[in-house]
């Protein structure tokens, strides 16, 4: 039993990824996560298939949870403008259930198509974003880019570093337009703590993403690390956040086979007990 | 065949890592590339393990081919200074076999160790190829900083974009230290035209390597793709660093569980096919 109660070791900014107890149904995620004491769940789209936005939301607030983020939007580039289009209403279907599910933000992985220039494909995720942003507004949902690992630069997102995504938010310049930062993606960076403290001058910090990353990983996708099984030093990428000013939730995201392998009820004790050190 | 004989279809420019043709001992490879008209050989460490530096140079004169490289020095990264130590004298046992083998320059992995600041790191590479300076420039063996893409950034190299290679270049300032360039590594770097002009300026491109990424990519160490085969704008990048002032060797540098199975004749005539898109 933890003695500290300091703010790394309450749970009221703990929020985790429905994905990262994949193998857990929506309801079943939320009782866990309610009888844990953890604060919020973020919602992949795919935890919500053959549900009611309505249904969605009155099962979340019977838990008592909070929705950091609805998971995830995005996905603008195809050499197609037909297709571009189809995609960015899919965003707008997205902000929409965003907003009636009670989430606060819409995570954007923003997509990329092999072969087409990367600058090229950043300005229609620019265009993409531009014609989101009413919706956004009128929702009051927030938008976050959300930049992958450049090791997804070729077919799942063109936007690869902090400073690509903060750019597109000076270019775009809307208070509904941030950036989720997750360690996993970034904490190689030389430029991380700088980006950071840039975002935060901007006020576009609006989502803190921990796992970790496994030494060696495995898989491209599905082997990521809980908190303290790999190299990140997740804690300092926490103190810049929130030297930065964030101060929003901390949303564990863990994509792991070995993982969804296991008993996701000792799974959830361990993140528990991992996020006491981040 | 091919009746078009401009540079990128003539074979004077190009060379071969062993490592891409990994099931050939170093005599067979020089025997089959020097029989298909490839000017140069790249040499891995691992190929003339067994063999005096006197037998492998007589062996690369017999065949007449060039050897742009010695793969792979570096390794400087870890906590013990006693063990940075004991790495940095083995880079200059290979500096001595650079020499002796004819190779130009010694490519460097620069390491990484999981759990260490990457700039802490960093610094420990400076400081080991600041040691290093004076026996290549006594050997006349250029120094070749390899940045690795930032999926290796854990545990191979702790410089993982051309920019910190660069800045390490402009830090160090000695005529015998520059960059190899591998568009792997590089391909998805918005920062890549600039920096390849930043490098053209110092005379520090003394590498290209090639290969192609495949996608998707199946494994993060051996599914690189024969040319063509991914989605790299290979000719693209070879036009920037032309236009940069590079005039050096085009190597292929493949690590490939599905090419190394197959016959390597046909592997060997495939890559000479895909260099004249290159």
């Amino acid at each position: 039993m933890h003695t500290n109660v300091n703010d790394a070791t309450t749970l009221d900014r703990l929020a985790i990824h429905t994905i990262t107890t994949k193998p857990w149904t929506l309801p079943v995620a939320l009782e866990n996560y309610a009888a844990a004491g953890v604060g919020g769940i973020s919602i992949w789209v795919e935890a919500i298939e053959g549900m009611s936005n309505a249904e969605v939301n009155q099962a979340v607030q019977a838990a008592g949870l909070k929705v950091p983020a609805l998971v995830r939007g995005g996905f603008f580039c195809d050499s197609e403008a037909s297709e571009r289009a189809r995609r960015i209403d899919h965003n707008r279907k997205l902000i929409e259930t965003a907003a009636e599910i009670s989430a606060d933000m819409l995570v954007l992985v923003v997509g990329a198509t092999p072969g087409e220039p990367l600058d090229r494909q950043r300005g229609w995720v620019q265009d993409g974003i531009e014609q989101l942003m009413p919706d956004a507004e009128s929702h009051n949902v927030q938008i976050a880019i959300e930049p992958l690992h450049p090791m997804y630069a070729a077919d799942k997102s063109c936007i690869n570093r902090l400073a690509d995504a903060r750019m597109m938010c000076e270019s775009i310049r809307n208070r509904m337009l941030g950036v989720a930062l997750d360690v996993y993606h970034t904490w190689w960076d030389p430029d991380l703590e700088r980006e950071i403290e840039l975002l935060g001058k901007l006020d576009a910090i609006f989502g803190f993403h921990l796992c970790d990353w496994r030494v060696p990983t495995r898989d491209f996708l599905n082997d990521r690390a809980l908190m303290g099984d790999g190299c990140i030093d997740i804690k300092g990428i926490r103190k810049m956040v929130e030297a930065a000013g964030f101060s929003g939730w901390n949303e564990v995201e863990i994509f792991s086979d070995e993982h969804w392998a296991r008993d996701q009820h000792d799974f959830l004790a361990d993140i528990i007990d991992r996020y006491s050190i981040c």
